[in-house]
């Protein structure tokens, strides 16, 4: 895979948004122009090459960890969380290059009930650049979220780790906790760096944890991570080859949510959803077809076409259209019987995880970062240095593999909508095993649609923005039961 | 106009979903199956007739009522109302027909504070054949709505008179209170019979409400009422030329939330909004376009197609894909943070409006009509004789006069989407004054994007279903506000 510099300013960068508050049209739409136009201005540089695994070098301690699993265990669990809980947290380093110094933080919950019959969930979120700490298991399916005072914490009611082990890690390096002691490497960021890390990462991580190596292993995650998630399942799937008994993961699926799958389909996609959920004007829609998708994509056009797009659509979240929005004056409030959730409070965790007592607890503190904690690393993105149009190929050998593969799609979300996905699978071309049908959820509601193919189910979660847990806790929570226990 | 029997045994019944509750699966997607269907069997028989005024004729009383404004004050309000309230209601019959002792029902709520310099609105729900008492006053803009018990009443935060007076009337005859003695009466209903009686109404109450006569006045609705609304304005403005004073009405302007408009765009716009909404698979969304649009109509075909919808969709509310549905049995619980309204408040109504002693309050007893009062009337809309298939005619006239006009969509809605009125106003073709652009709420948030074309507003209301009120209730009062104050 080729490594020459993108220089892609901004990539992709699901969840950023949050981060600021006084400035939310900027940094939302501004977001979305970033992001479309970045993918655009390389369409067709970066098609996925068959040979990126030959590429890869992996360092695993074998035999060893430096460090064992009690090391990592948070004797009293997370400073301000409510008591009691029934379950074990963990949190710590594994490193992924002793010659650079290259460490990815994680943090793992075992399940609340009986952790041994459980399976292992990996949980990864987008960006590039985005934590999986902060965003993944401290807003949308960890135990805890944290309360508004930035100290204390709250018990989340439909936790993953009530059906599973689950396992968060800051990725790549640059990302949250995770660091490299040679700051050049962090130039070298990237899918490719980022799947070999990951993968070394979990075979370190198993060395330390090795009774879990047994369990069944799903990879879970939203956004971007729609490229990391098949992209590791490759790299694990290469590897079991290998036939070396620390090599061999039990992996079994994956799933993805509102994940980006092939750039024309999923800027078309993006297109038609703004025009039929009447966030632009026909003509801004128009601009966008003309000028902004392959082969006629024009730059200096496009642009104008996006900033219309930014002046259309006004101080939404284009995450979840219908949801309330962090920075006005309210939405705290507001937001008890909107959707049930805080749009502030990704700005809570910051605050918490920056807490020299809480980065104490979770083995984070003494590493010296010269930063503060922060949900997503623009350093990480700045850098990103290579990023293919289309997840396709990789679909196509998992698909083959016989892995369980669940697409999902919040409907509310215009970053990586529903219509983008419906695209993106048309064009993957696979058999229809079981036709569109709607799936009922726990309470006995529609709880979205779905399609099964040959390989592959699509199911989308209604009332749901990009993150699809947030916005519909107790919905995905179904979802992901039912497909653990392989009802699709 | 034509007044064959068309026997459209089901034309558009907005709201009569909410009637029945055990069985909403068969309610919901029956209805759109329906009214698509008999819509689309007709089309193209039942276009503008430019002579339609002409056979019509009024009967005023010119001189004197047989009732006087007085008499028809609720002295104590409504039975079981909160208390205090500083505004005055009203309830009575009107007679449109003395022949055949044809009266319209109507309520009538002054404005809370300083009614004389308030203007006057007329609100009118769909159907054919559904209560504007029953849904628009009690779920949607009145003062009060119904709790569970069926006896008692809430105030409304965000009723409309705060801002105005509201007169709802129960049109045609047969629906609600409204009757005839004459039943083969009921058999002449139509959009002709249902303009010509409400424009008589309305001369005959303005007699009884002399005050009210010099105040601005507006007529607003939804649904079905996407034609009545035009219709009448039409009829008032043709009659305000004939320059006597019992016939001037001070008619400023009309709002029409998700409205039909024109059978062709509203169709396909329903199509893609189920499509683009993830409600439907793509082989149904083809058989739509295919079978179900003109000039291709295939009754058989379309038929299958519409059956497949009703299939995929599910038992969710088609007025508002996001909401709570009341056949549920926890429906009424999470409407608390799910949408803030209890989705089976129509059924609390209708035991409130069946109380004997409500009837009397209301002036509605002693008429002795053979069947208990229900949201919608299925008799009424059984016998509807004339439906254009478009409004361009009148709606081009009454731009024409300078009345001022304000279309509004609530996005959530499946059954005249926004994707409809956006096709509708397209096929209109009129020049824009300003492009489109988000408008702020009283909040300060986005209240939904709108577009000012000459002699015609857009707005939609986002995050808000077919009955735009009750699913955002402060959003809709900010957007009356504003256009009352004639801000577009």
């Amino acid at each position: 895979m080729k490594h020459s510099p993108l220089n892609l300013f901004i990539l992709l960068i699901p969840l950023l948004h949050s981060l600021s508050h006084a400035t939310a049209t900027v940094d939302q739409a501004g977001l979305l122009t970033a992001l479309r136009r970045a993918k655009m201005q390389s369409q067709g540089e970066h098609t996925f090459n068959e040979k990126w695994f030959d590429n890869m070098s992996f360092e695993v301690d074998e035999e060893t960890t430096d460090r064992k699993m009690q090391d990592d265990l948070m004797k009293d669990g997370l400073p301000g969380q409510p008591f009691p809980v029934k379950f074990k947290q963990f949190a710590g380093y594994v490193s992924v290059d002793k010659s650079t110094g290259r460490s990815l933080f994680y943090y793992f919950t075992e399940a609340v009930e009986n952790p041994a019959s459980k399976p292992l969930i990996l949980w990864l979120n987008g960006g590039p650049g985005c934590s999986s700490l902060g965003v993944g298991a401290m807003v949308e399916i960890g135990p805890f979220g944290v309360k508004s005072d930035g100290k204390s914490l709250y018990a989340r009611e439909f936790a993953w780790n009530k059906v599973a082990n689950v396992l968060y890690v800051e990725s790549p390096a640059g990302v949250g906790f995770s660091y490299s002691n040679a700051t050049s490497d962090y130039e070298l960021s990237g899918d490719t760096r980022t799947a070999q890390d990951a993968y070394t990462f979990l075979l370190n991580w198993f060395a330390r944890f090795p009774q879990y190596r047994t369990k069944d292993f799903y990879i879970i995650g939203e956004s971007y991570a729609g490229f990391y998630i098949p992209e590791l399942a490759d790299v694990i799937l290469k590897r079991n080859t290998d036939k070396k008994p620390f090599t061999k993961i039990q992996l079994k699926g994956i799933m993805v949510g509102n994940g980006i799958m092939n750039d024309a389909t999923d800027n078309n996609g993006t297109f038609d959803y703004m025009w039929s959920h009447a966030m632009i004007s026909d003509e801004t829609y128009q601009g966008l077809l003309k000028f902004c998708t392959s082969p006629n994509f024009n730059r200096t056009k496009c642009d104008l076409v996006q900033f219309a797009v930014d002046e259309e659509v006004g101080t939404i979240d284009f995450y979840n259209i219908y949801g309330p929005v962090c920075s006005h004056s309210n939405a705290s409030k507001k937001a008890k019987c909107a959707q049930d959730y805080d749009p502030c409070e990704l700005s809570y965790v910051r605050n918490y995880l920056n807490l020299p007592r809480v980065q104490e607890i979770l083995h984070a503190n003494g590493t010296n970062i010269p930063y503060a904690w922060d949900a997503c690393s623009e350093m990480v993105h700045s850098y990103w240095k290579d990023s293919p149009t289309s997840m396709f190929p990789i679909y196509k050998s998992l698909i083959s593999s016989g892995l369980r593969i669940l697409i999902y799609s919040g409907d509310m979300d215009a970053v990586v909508p529903v219509t983008s996905t419906r695209y993106s699978l048309n064009a993957l071309k696979l058999d229809v095993k079981k036709p569109w049908h709607f799936w009922v959820d726990d309470l006995g509601e529609v709880g979205g649609y779905q399609i099964v193919y040959e390989g592959l189910t699509f199911s989308t979660v209604r009332g749901a923005g990009h993150e699809v847990p947030r916005v519909q806790p107790q919905r995905s929570l179904s979802l992901l039961k039912k497909f653990i226990a392989g009802q699709f």
